[in-house]
């Protein structure tokens, strides 16, 4: 378990040759310059927002933590046992803090991202217990899947962090695992990173990791990771997500306030009926953050997916989740909140057409409904279940349409293409214009994974289905990645600390 | 070549078993409950506008057709040659006669459609020289396939036509292979279909196989197809497109009038220097048919692909395409007209993760663009140059999933849900809920076709792809297929007019 961290104790000598070589492509945030999608009318948005405000005290919300619930009693609210009951003035009074954007700090300071109001990012999946590998096996992972995928994920332009439990490495024992996962996001990535969530010390390990990477003073002054807390809905928000909220809130880092809902099952089945209940729990979530640390940045999240009546199952790429998007990003700006959602959803086993329809309308979406933090953009596969290479690097590419897509049109292209229009007869051709020749590679994305040529072609270069090309892109990335550089005192304050953790924490949960 | 037609003969003594025997499911016109996405400002729609008219003013474009010049002449326009300018007075006043909306009638009234304003029409894909048949085999398409896509579009509830040349059937001589599509379109479907345009005495068979249909008296009042002409940019319509534009705007019937563009190759390589000339192409076009005959509906079409600068192949599901459906669209809203583009579009040669990215990606954002006329919404491969059954049945699904967005979200829904939240404390569940097992299936759409379930129950019922799903799919509704009924004088009369056709016509083209 121990010999991806000892190989690389041994080889700290020759640590310096690893050292970055090219620079990496990246694209920031997107700054969205296309409009929104408003559903509701302000009356609507206002009766969401009352309907909202009568649960909250009418029935309340459970915080199942005793500390908690003395926060909410000290904050005002009435409460009884873990059931907290909030009314609309104190609600206002604790989100007026929460800030409308962030902005995420990377330990390289180039990879550092804002997001909130018109910023939206995007993020590898989360919590994979299976991964299909890059020879199409569907297996546990292992550290070294992490790792891979880390790598992948610094590698491309359009993921705006490395990830958090991107698969379950289930090679290291629970208790340890979270120390192994948080190190390979800070060495193999220098982009910003989630944090653990399952276990109070597995939050205070990550915050503590962050400590020697960023120093005390910046981190209690800057966010350097978001987390995610799921609700348990409903109303409930348990003791295990609340013990990491409060390590996360109290530490300045961000926390994605996450209603987890199955359509039907943990809410209504009702596209609107679910809205007043996600807003009530993602809204509880984050005023409760604003107990703990006012001015903490807190996300309202939301994950929807209507459940197959057939199976119980959680299906993506369903209008009712583009609707629901939309909706719960519209209440989001209402409270001038950043919100997240996910992206890329799929519940295909394999890489195949059904992969890439629902990805591609769950993404596309996301993207469209303003969401700030998009995660679960790559490798998402089987209701989140597994995590494919192949669809990684695809999902990957798509992202970079997405990001071009969000940042609108350049209406001051207008006159040179004008110009270049004057040179041309009707029934001539732009291709050989001075315009086209300039202007073409950045007009039009091209996606280097999607095979454009003629059948003839593809079938000359041997018929490849996009899994196959996708694969190839993989092992090929993997292959020329580059470790980034990580200053040799820190790397070492890390591994010593990993080594006390591990020395400390049991393999069992007993 | 006659063999199909001759069987039918011959069986027209049973004919009356084949009448329909169960009722098909059929969605209408959409009829959008969503918003638009507007991406240019009222000052930058009036740009275009104005550039459009100094571009058809100052350049002028090309009527390559005697007669068009001399209809142009008579209506006001500076004619030189082939060489028409336009100029704002005229343009305006001629579009002012163009319908905001009209309706498609079917044979059957309850497959009549409305489209423009609000309303939207999803349709077949059209032109495509191969097939990707049921045993997964690409070759040229004939008579056979061609009858087996009109049945399944006759079949698929989203689709609101049955189709135009949905595959190119290779066995039959070109001269005479219109007969046989139209009268497929006709036999096969009671919806509404289009009509053919290579050639001027292919419009008129298709017109007065219509009139064989519906009547004189009833065509000439009502449109009871929409044909499609593609002006051959940049800034020519060629003769062969204005024959059939003139036989079928003087008929009646609508002309869905498509800038064809590949931009960078055919426009300038700029999404906002392309839309300029695709308004110009599309306004002139829309503005002769007025000429023609005042007041027949007219579609201002749209058929964009970036080009691939490795192999000049157009590309689909691109961030590119998505925007210049937002601004077609919204021009066409500026101007009152319907409009069309395409939808499900992909590059790819198998129907693999690259055709669902490629034609989710490419539908979903025809869909909000808010086309009123998305054609290409089933079967379409390799960028217009095959037709896949397995993709046919998936996309007429998706399609349904489109439609329900469409449609947007029902507020009323609310109160019910309220009440049923009452009744589930927080740390319950919804699913034996009175409103669960009421709403379940009406709240969420459910595709058939993508697997939902647990990859154990997958890989027990044989591991599928969704290729091989929609096989069988197709298969099997080709198999429940019941032909629709058709007044046997009529078909008689069809028949009649195709043998007399026939022996007019050449096989080959001298």
């Amino acid at each position: 378990m121990m010999s991806e961290i000892e190989t690389k104790r041994r080889g700290r000598g020759v640590r310096k040759a690893e050292r970055t070589k090219k620079s990496l492509r990246f694209l920031p945030e997107a700054d969205r310059g296309i409009p929104y999608i408003d559903l509701l009318n302000e009356e609507q948005v206002a009766r969401i927002h009352s309907e909202t405000i009568n649960l909250l005290w009418s029935k309340g919300i459970e915080f199942r933590d005793d500390e908690a619930a003395e926060l909410w009693k000290k904050a005002g609210a009435d409460v009884k046992g873990h059931r907290i009951r909030i009314d609309e003035a104190l609600l206002n009074n604790l989100l007026k803090t929460a800030p409308e954007q962030y902005t995420l700090s990377a330990r390289n300071p180039e990879r550092s991202v804002t997001l909130g109001g018109r910023k939206q990012i995007l993020t590898p999946a989360y919590g994979a217990p299976n991964v299909l590998d890059l020879d199409g096996i569907r297996r546990n992972p292992t550290i070294k899947d992490f790792h891979d995928f880390t790598k992948l994920g610094h590698m491309s332009p359009s993921m705006q962090m490395s990830g958090g439990v991107i698969c379950e490495p289930m090679d290291i024992p629970v208790p340890k695992r979270h120390l192994h996962m948080v190190y390979s996001l800070i060495r193999h990535s220098d982009k910003p990173f989630m944090g653990m969530v399952t276990a109070r010390d597995r939050a205070e390990d990550t915050v503590e990791m962050a400590r020697i990477v960023f120093g005390q003073e910046f981190i209690d002054k800057n966010t350097v990771k978001t987390s995610i807390a799921n609700c348990n809905s409903p109303l409930v928000w348990d003791q295990t997500m609340l013990d990491a909220i409060k390590v996360y809130s109290r530490a300045n880092q961000a926390v994605l306030f996450t209603p987890f809902v199955l359509s039907g099952a943990s809410t209504t089945a009702s596209v609107i009926g679910s809205l007043v209940q996600i807003n009530a729990e993602a809204l509880a979530g984050i005023a409760f953050s604003q107990i703990v640390r006012p001015g903490v940045p807190a996300v309202y999240g939301q994950w929807i997916g209507a459940v197959s009546m057939k199976s119980g199952a959680p299906m993506a790429g369903t209008p009712e989740i583009d609707q629901i998007n939309l909706l719960v990003g519209q209440m989001a700006r209402h409270y001038k909140l950043p919100w997240r959602c996910s992206g890329a959803c799929t519940s295909a086993k394999i890489f195949d057409a059904q992969a890439g329809y629902e990805a591609a309308r769950n993404l596309y979406g996301a993207a469209l409904a303003g969401a700030n933090f998009i995660l679960s953009t790559t490798g998402y596969m089987e209701g989140a279940l597994c995590q494919s290479f192949a669809k990684y690097v695809v999902d990957a590419e798509q992202a970079e349409l997405t990001h071009k897509f969000l940042k609108g049109i350049d209406f001051s292209e207008l006159d040179e293409a004008l110009n270049a229009m004057n040179e041309v007869d009707p029934g001539g051709h732009f291709l050989g214009t001075k315009h086209t020749l300039e202007n073409f590679e950045r007009a039009f994305v091209i996606p280097e994974l999607m095979h454009h040529d003629s059948f003839e072609q593809w079938e000359a270069e041997g018929a490849s289905d996009l899994n196959s090309r996708a694969i190839t892109k993989a092992r090929q990335m993997l292959n020329e990645y580059e470790m980034p550089k990580l200053d040799e005192a820190v790397d070492e304050e890390l591994l010593d600390f990993i080594d006390r953790r591990e020395s400390e924490l049991p393999d069992l949960i007993l």
